[in-house]
């Protein structure tokens, strides 16, 4: 088995155990077990389960990025602004770890979770933040009466309240993701673009210059952790 | 000193105290001391200093109520229901201790934030739900392509993300408050209006029969706290 393939299952074994039963009562014991190797073979490829943990969230990040940017190629508005938000928003809830992550999830996050309140993926770091609302606005892809300060903070409203908001309202009524999704997509489409949807090609040009980015500062942080070993 | 005014007086204190220094470092020695009466005598209107925070956040939720009220009255549009909405969110930020507890702030909160996860207004309760929706979509003041379910979520993951989001965003780049809600209102307003905005008065009439429920409901409240001394 080669090292690339045995880190994988490694971290395949520790993604299955941490979003079933939390980061506090997983170890790295039951990881390797799970993996089928030796404790020995987990501390040659992590110092210890921080750092296992770490580089987990590296690599579902990066898949997470992956999975929103194959569903923006895939849809032909998916270069407007507000197909890029749902589409953010999808590929975020249907990574059990990323979601865990999204909603603070202290079940799943257990003592961790401090920790990570300052933490911010690259992902969250680059995209709507001022910058990028900025872009978008040049592109004719969002009015631009508004500040990009104020769409941030609209947009950061709208996904904080999403993704926390289980916390708060009763399950009962929810309705299906895919719905209220698709009306978050609507509203904000009729709310912050300029008349017409706006050029999505544009957009996805626009996004394809952040996933380079995006790319490479997952790669520098991987770098960062392989010489802390 | 009449009873009314005493009362009154004791909640002002509490009030100043409270949204000061929090409810778990405020005594009711403080609460008296403040009030310029004896400690005797604020036993004589509360039975201690939990009935007494009840009071007073029925009183505060009263008068967030009547400065919600008083604003949608003197706006000529303050009967779409996205004006309904901002006026909503102003008085409730405007009103120190009504915010403390929107935003969870536990420093003001202490103890009794534990308790207060499962304790709602009663505008919380009444305004923006499913049936409040239905009926500003019957009078035409919003879409009724989408299900009330979908809107209430859309309306509260926006407000949850506006109210909560001091605890993580960055403060230095937040847009003025003013700037915020009119963006919020406006966007709403285009994004799930039907076309144009329709009839303000219509949302005024509904909006002065649920101010009327919300003041029943306050008032079966305080008979109940009253009761229970």
């Amino acid at each position: 088995m080669v090292d690339a393939e045995r880190a994988g299952r490694i971290l395949d074994a520790a993604n299955d155990l941490i979003t079933h039963y939390g980061y506090d009562k997983t170890t790295i014991d039951d990881i390797a077990r799970a993996a089928g190797i030796s404790k020995g073979a987990v501390y040659l490829h992590f110092k210890g389960k921080e750092a296992l943990f770490e580089a987990l969230l590296l690599r579902e990040s990066e898949r997470v990025m992956d999975d929103m940017f194959a569903r923006i190629e895939a849809d032909p508005e998916g270069g407007t602004l507000f197909q890029v938000y749902s589409h953010a928003l999808y590929a975020a809830i249907s990574n059990p770890l990323i979601r865990a992550l999204s909603t603070r999830d202290r079940r799943v996050l257990g003592d961790f979770a401090r920790r990570f309140a300052n933490m911010v993926s690259p992902q969250e770091s680059m995209m709507f933040g001022r910058e990028f609302i900025a872009h978008f606005q040049a592109a004719g892809l969002i009015r631009s009466d508004l500040s990009p300060e104020t769409v941030t903070h609209l947009l950061v409203y709208m996904r904080y309240g999403f993704l926390m908001s289980e916390n708060v309202l009763p399950p009962e009524h929810t309705p299906p993701i895919d719905e209220i999704v698709a009306a978050m997509a609507d509203m904000l489409s009729k709310g912050l673009s300029p008349d017409g949807q706006g050029n999505s090609e544009a957009g996805k040009a626009i996004m394809r210059g952040y996933i380079a980015q995006i790319r490479a500062a997952i790669e520098e942080r991987r770098q960062r952790i392989n010489q802390a070993k």
